[in-house]
Formats: C-alpha cells, sequence, structure tokens
C-alpha cells in the first residue's frame, strides 16, 4: 500500500521497524534513516525482509529533502530526538510529504515542554495539503485516545482526566533510566504542572504523590504529579474538561539518585572548564550509567499505562478507567526491547498504519484527541497492546 | 631558633604558617613552598611576618634537594600530599635535614594506607643520623600522643583503645568533602579494618556502626568503624594491647551521597573514554564539588576527637577517655580556616616545634608514641587544642 522513511535508530526505532515489518500489506516498503547507519544496519539485520537504511543528519533540513526526494516515502515517521520535530517537519514541506511524531519538540538548551512550536506549522501543511500527526506514542499519543475513547463510548461529558504511568520493572541496576538519560532527568527534574479550570497550576518537583496498588498485582508504587504534554492538548481538545492531570511511578531509589545527582551538579546541561575541556555533566553522567539499549534482556516486570476519567453519563456521575499493561520480558522476546520502547513504537507504527491507508487523514497539524479512536483502538488490541475498560475508579487521586 | 621549610599549599600548610608564625622564638625563619607558588603567596600575605616562599614540584627529587640547599633549613615540614611523602624524604636524606609529615604515604592508583614504604626508611635515616617524625596531624598524631599519655599517667596497662572522630560541624551544602574529596572518598570506601589479639580483622565499608551521645552536647551523630593509620602504629608500640579500633562519624545525608556516587561509578578512579578525552570520574566530579578551601567561613559546629583507652590501674580495670573539641568558627576567626584543617595543622606546628628545640630528638624514622607525650599534651593546651581527661567511657562501643 504504501512506503514509510523512520527516521531515527534508538529504541523507540527499533520497535517500530519490527512492527511495520509485521504489516507488508500497509508498510510495502521501510527506508531507515539516522545519523549512523550502522545503527540501522543492525536493526535492519533483526528483521527478516528487506529494510533499505540510509545515512542522514536529522539538523541538516537540505540533506533530510534531498533524502525524501529520493525515498519518495509516502510518510516521514520521526523518532529522531525530540530537539529535531521541526527539521523534518521543514523537510516534509517542502517536499510535501505527510510527517508523524511521538514527543513534542523541545527546544534543547531549556527543559520546556510545548506544542506551540509545531503548533505554529499548522497554515503551512494546510496550504500545502498534507498532515502533520503530533504525538503517536504511548504518553503522549495512546493516552489521548484512550480519553477521546471513553468520551465517545462511555461518558456524555468528560470532567476530569487522570493520566497514571507506571513502571514496575526491575534492571537490577542500582541506577539506570529506560531512555535517554538526558531527557528522563530534564522531565523528572522539571517544575510540576496540571490544568484546572481553564488554568495552568504549577507544584514543586515531585512534591505531589499517592501510594498506588496497581491493578493485576502489578506493584504498590508511589505515583508523582508532573507536567506531561499531552495534556496540553487535551485541554485544548477535550470540551467540558475541568481538570487533567498526569502521575508517573518512582522508585525511592531512583529519587534518591536523583536528588543527589542533582545536588552535586551531575545533572546540569551548562558547560563546566575541566582539564581545559568543556564538559556537560549530564552528558558524562550519560556516559557513565548503563546504555538503555542494554536494559532490554535484563528487565523483569511490567508497565501499566492508563486513565482514570470522570464525567456524566445519562445526567450522572461517573468514573471509568481505561489501562494497558505490558510484560517486558515477553516485549522483549518479540522485538528485542523492553516495554517502555515497546509501548512508544506500537502506538508510532499504529498512527503511521492508519495514516498510510488513509483510514486517518487531514491537511495540516494535528494532536490525536482529534482523530476517530476506533479504528486506533481495533489496532492497539490486534498489535500486542490490549487494553481494557473497568467501571469505577482505581485510586483515589483527591 | 631555626629555620622551617614547609612544603604544600592547601588547607592545612595555611594553619602551619599561621600557628609557626605565633612562635618566632622557635620558627625564626619560615619558607613556604609548593607547586603553584602563587599559593604560597596567597598565605604569605595573610601573615604579618614576612615569610619567604618558593616554586617546587614535590614530585621532583632534584628539585627538592636543590630547594633544600638552598634555603638550608632545619627541618622540612610536609603538608603536601600522602603521594608525595617517599620524594621528600629522599631529598632530606640527600641534604642531611630532618622531616616531618601528618600522613602516611600511599600510591595514588591504590587506596593503600600502610606505613610499610615509610618504616622501610627506617635504616637510611638513622646512618644519616637525621629524624623523621611520621603522622604528626590529629589523626594520626595528637591521638596517638593521647594513647601514650594515659599509659604514662593514667594506666599501668593499656588493653584497648577506641580512637573517635566526630565532626559535627555544618558547611550548609547538601554535600561537600572536608579535605581533598579524592582522598577522602578512597578513604571511607574502603573496607573497615581494625587489630584485636595480634591480627588483623576486616568488616565491609561502613557496616559497623554505633549512635553516639558525643559529650558536651556536640551532636548525637552515629560513628562508623574504618580503618585508620595510627592503628597499625600503635599496634606495634603500645605493649599490652588487646585491640585498637578507630570511629568516625557520618551524617546520614553524606552517605546517601556517596552511596549514589559510587553506585553511578563517579567515585570510580579508573579513566573513562568521554568525548575522545581520557577523564577520571572522580576527578571531575572533585571539580563539581565546592572547593574545601571555600567551606571554611560558612562552617558552623565543633569537632571532637578522642580515645576511650582501658586497661590496668593497680591491678583494677579502668576506662579512662581523653578528647579534644574545636570550634569550626573560632578557627576560622584565628587563621581563617574550618577546624578540620585547624586540628591537623596545629599538631604539626608542634611537632617541628619540639624537634626544632630538640625536645625530641632521634636517628631515624618515629611514629608518635615513640616520643615523651608530656611537651606535646602541654603544647597542646598553650596553642589552641586544649584537652580534657575524664574517668569512665563516654559510649558503649561492645
Amino acid at each position: 500500500m504504501g512506503k514509510v522513511l523512520i527516521i531515527g535508530a534508538g529504541g523507540v526505532s527499533s520497535v517500530v521497524v519490527h512492527k511495520c515489518a509485521q504489516h507488508p500489506d500497509v508498510f510495502e516498503e521501510i527506508v531507515l534513516a539516522s545519523r549512523t547507519k550502522s545503527k540501522c544496519d543492525s536493526i535492519a539485520a533483526q528483521i527478516d525482509r528487506p529494510i533499505e537504511t540510509a545515512q542522514v543528519d536529522a539538523d541538516n533540513v537540505p540533506e533530510l529533502v534531498e533524502l525524501i526526494k529520493k525515498v519518495q516515502p509516502d510518510l516521514v515517521l520521526n523518532v529522531a530526538l525530540p530537539y529535531q520535530d521541526l527539521h523534518i517537519m521543514d523537510a516534509c514541506l517542502e517536499t510535501g510529504v505527510n510527517y508523524l511524531d511521538t514527543a513534542n519538540y523541545e527546544p534543547e538548551d531549556t527543559a520546556k515542554f510545548e506544542y506551540k512550536w509545531q503548533w505554529d506549522y499548522q497554515d503551512r501543511f494546510k496550504d500545502a495539503g498534507i498532515m502533520a500527526l503530533l504525538g503517536s506514542g504511548f504518553d503522549p499519543g495512546v493516552t489521548s485516545v484512550f480519553c477521546t475513547y471513553i468520551q465517545k463510548h462511555h461518558l456524555d461529558e468528560v470532567h476530569t482526566i487522570d493520566i497514571i504511568d507506571v513502571n514496575a520493572g526491575d534492571h537490577g541496576y542500582p541506577f539506570a533510566t529506560n531512555f535517554n538519560p538526558e531527557i528522563n532527568i530534564r522531565e523528572v527534574t522539571a517544575r510540576g504542572r496540571y490544568w484546572e479550570k481553564g488554568e495552568w497550576k504549577e507544584t514543586d518537583p515531585l512534591s505531589v504523590k499517592h501510594a498506588f496498588e496497581v491493578p493485576e498485582n502489578i506493584g504498590t508504587p508511589n505515583i508523582y504529579l508532573m507536567y506531561h504534554e499531552e495534556l496540553e492538548s487535551l485541554a485544548k481538545h477535550i470540551p467540558h474538561l475541568k481538570r487533567a492531570r498526569f502521575w508517573m511511578s518512582f522508585g525511592d531509589s531512583y529519587l534518591k539518585h536523583l536528588e543527589v545527582l542533582g545536588n552535586v551538579g551531575m545533572t546540569r546541561i551548562d558547560e563546566v572548564e575541566f582539564n581545559g575541556q568543556k564538559i556537560i555533566p549530564l552528558q558524562f553522567l550519560k556516559a557513565l550509567l548503563p546504555d538503555p539499549a542494554t536494559l532490554g534482556p535484563r528487565t523483569v516486570g511490567k508497565t501499566w499505562i492508563g486513565c482514570q476519567v470522570t464525567g456524566l453519563k445519562d445526567g450522572k456521575e461517573k468514573t471509568v478507567t481505561i489501562y494497558n499493561t505490558c510484560d517486558h520480558q515477553e516485549c522483549y522476546k518479540e522485538v528485542q526491547s523492553q516495554a517502555i520502547s515497546y509501548t512508544t513504537g506500537v502506538p508510532a507504527m499504529i498512527g503511521a498504519n492508519l495514516m498510510i491507508s488513509k483510514v486517518w487523514s487531514g491537511e495540516g497539524v494535528f494532536n490525536m484527541e482529534q482523530m476517530d479512536p476506533d479504528p486506533f483502538m481495533d489496532l492497539l488490541n490486534t498489535c500486542g497492546l490490549p487494553w481494557k475498560v473497568i467501571d469505577g475508579p482505581v485510586i483515589d487521586l483527591g
């Protein structure tokens, strides 16, 4: 049916390539490109279908344009770094090709997560007659689709949304980050933020927490209120919404490590003079920590990501919870990646699938809440991320 | 009376220069040398007596010899790095000049504290007719003199010694080390070791601890069993000794930081490849942490260092405790250094004082336990480190 050009060759990319390869009817041709071609080649070597690979610097728009013109894909699927989103969007505009990503753009020198920069492309994508789908991962991504699915089938009005992201996995290291530690640490040390009654409210980093007995005996972690990018698009796109919050689980040991590393300056992102060289402490820390790519084989346990949604049904207050659980070892068996990469990569493939098959289409820049949830929800069930809906809350979050 | 050549220009050196300058009858001339002459000059500028300064690389024996020949001191007082002890001893041998240091030699590439290397100089110093006094700081140094003083005046036989080193000071930083962090961290992460019934027993690092209510309301820290170098010389020089242990206080937060830094590899002393450069993580950490020299003005609280000694007096078992307390802010007012540097620097000056005035003399290599404690104890009282003896124990250490 179509051809996809995947840019980026990290942990999520590997899952995307595996999962696209499982759907040859939609993804007839797959091209994989990144700054380091050898990384593409080693992903391609895991797949029993031919995958074309290429070298490209995703910060270099002319290089991207040249590659897109040569490959002629139906869709560019961006799983490079969030810093690079705008360059790839520019290249798609110049070549008239549809675009999809899994995480919103952030400038490299701040820890600011905002859709502003990408929403500013709305008119240009519309004028070019092409579609950009933003944030088609799990969170953001599936979490938004979960909410619109509840809105469509279970409630008449959605009033509050609590997104809860639990990773109850254990990699056996005293400290390691599940994806790029630079981005991970910047996210966690940011101030908490949630949306209520039309405005944003801030909290000190990790200052609001609840103990959570996760369904299906997955664990009993503390979950912490933090900002996450889908809150911004949910607030914009869900009518009647009164409050939207995001919660993530962190172990005590993980937080202890983070606190100490912050205290001694190891999470600093400015340059430090050392032996006549300029060194960014967080990048040196990253070099010391286990490579996230090596965590896959040794991570056991499950993830649980869900939305607890309240609202009105037939004039009565009602709470509905919808969630997915995912087992690290089963993911690894299937695609040689743990569940963190798996839960992001599968929804990216599904979004791309729906765009290439024209089930989801449009002109302009779209968030996940703007699309019909049903075909996406069906594919989640058949592509490795089955979900459940239960009546009532799973936790009292006040 | 004499001339001292002080080598090294760190925190302890600054105290030594201040205190030597207070005794012009003994230290008629003071010469201060280190790798960085400007450091010597800024110490000299704090003193209202003329202090001569010089540049010398303490790793370079011919350079040291040349300097000693030029200066013609009565004593070389070594407060450089422990790695450099042997080079300075070599230079003293070649020039026939007496030697004193405050910490035993350790090879730079291991965390091994042993007197072996310096005791091996015994015959050469004897043959040259000169004296080396090893470890004339507080611990080692005063702690050994405390024990021989108790042995001389309060007990007929010393059976057990527990040295307790408490720093109840607060510098207001989440984490900082009180002296060279490289040496500090290597010491603390080493396995614990104590001497009992003629042999050394090992413990896991920081695995044995007691809560200690420090006399004079100084604090209630946990103290941890660890190895310290004076245990080796006490075991050799105190007859009848059955057990010798060393305990140091650490705050929970300090240990938490140390644990995490160890977990992520920041205390490693091997080289790590980063951006094409070889970097020793512990040295990079040192560059991030507050400079110990800047802690002085902001450190409040006191130190308490003492020896709890048991033995026989007139055929009966008896326990005697002897200790000094020292106030960080008062030290800073007097010599612009906090108590950690002060308690090491003052005993170095006293040892030098006794050697130059020939109250302490000898040919060969000597530890503090081999000298008459009385003149040293008198000078402690008059030079800023007064001590107290009390009957009975201050803590039950099992």
